[in-house]
């Protein structure tokens, strides 16, 4: 049975204050960990499931610190409305550096806000083969439970890495291409082999600083009336058009 | 002041079953409910907004049913979080028929269940000026709140037909596009003036009995590892392929 002060610890890690002290976040989900203790066994810190999950799962028992919890206990625990099965303790990723890599485009995200967008890019680029994301410091947490949930896992796959743009842009050889309201017709552009591409804020946009840093400024035209496009929408776009050849 | 009736019978507007008796749905939101002041006033049947709002819209105040409720009252009729200054009762839209037009894409929807993707789809197909969406009877109701929010106004712009997929699409002289797991790679095809686009459910994709209906089954390549793409994304990325020409 979990303790009331192991509850009370677990249910912290929802607030990024706490998480950011602990260097811990929560994986939740029987589909998101199943995948943990086949792919990542070594990275969970402790793992609390249910008895049906250990049914399914019978590796999850080779986790040292795994625990079994009850429905009612697990739902304690949970940040999710719908609590399913497990809850999954991960140590931060170790903190990495960019690289250049050829044959290879970074992802630049400025502002993206909404956890469900930051979530669903980070899948988007797992999609896409994009290894590296580089986030402005005023990102969406990406150890935020609905960030995780949101990447259906892909979070374990993408290097994500917090930089100051302005100074890891002006740096840079490589093209840089920004989406933005105006510029040229995104499918007037051929896309080269590597590059960075950068995806905006929500409502802004890409901040007034940066632009002067892009070398390409493209659009996705609008053929109808909606106002705008989603931020997550847009950068699926775009990536499949650089990776479309 | 609203009476304990008038807040209830509101609040009951968030029920299918409710709204169907009544023929009546939700919109709410400053931007969504000034849009419909501006472009659509002769739809709305009652508009509940705050002194701020018709500060700022002044032409809310020719509506003939037109009330002012405190942020309290707002929020015990509001279905949002975050109630935001307006609210307005909108009859049904007129039910209409499916016609083929020259140069033009229909979108078939089979079974989107989860109201924030069937809201973006409706705003995507407004954005890439597809007038005509069919849905399968079984696709998330689309007076749901959820789903009336998350289309940003495009559900005023784009018309929306209930069809039972399989006899609607047994009878197309049309190219029938689908977005399938296994088919060909979409970058391969040419898509013609005008079809019908056709996307499947969540988790089951394009159900068995409509699949030997599709003319073309094309595939959104996989370049990385995250395990699907979700049905927006899916939608927004075959919409612009289809679009840029």
């Amino acid at each position: 049975m979990l303790s009331k002060n192991e509850v009370k610890y677990i249910q912290s890690l929802g607030h990024k204050k706490r998480r950011d002290q602990e260097r811990l976040f929560l994986v939740e989900g029987s589909k998101m960990v199943a995948e943990l203790v086949q792919h990542y066994p070594s990275q969970i810190v402790r793992l609390y499931a249910t008895e049906t999950f250990y049914g399914h799962c019978a590796a999850a028992k080779n986790i040292q610190q795994h625990f079994v919890v009850t429905d009612d206990e697990l739902e304690r625990i949970s940040q999710l409305q719908t609590p399913n099965q497990a809850l999954a303790l991960l140590h931060y990723f170790p903190q990495q550096e960019w690289s250049a890599a050829a044959n290879d485009w970074t992802l630049v995200l400025d502002a993206i806000r909404d956890p469900g967008n930051m979530g669903t890019i980070i899948r988007l680029a797992d999609w896409f083969g994009i290894k590296q994301i580089v986030c402005s410091p005023d990102c969406a947490d990406i150890y935020n439970p609905k960030v995780v949930q949101a990447t259906m896992g892909s979070i374990m796959r993408v290097t994500i890495i917090e930089k100051e743009l302005t100074s890891f842009l002006s740096k840079q050889q490589l093209p840089v291409v920004g989406a933005v309201l105006c510029g040229k017709e995104l499918a007037s552009f051929t896309f080269p082999g590597n590059g960075i591409l950068v995806i905006g804020n929500e409502a802004n946009g890409i901040r007034e600083e940066v632009i002067p840093l892009l070398s390409d400024a493209l659009m996705i035209p609008r053929f109808g009336e909606a106002e705008s496009l989603n931020a997550a929408i847009a950068t699926s776009i775009f990536l499949w058009e650089l990776k479309r050849g």
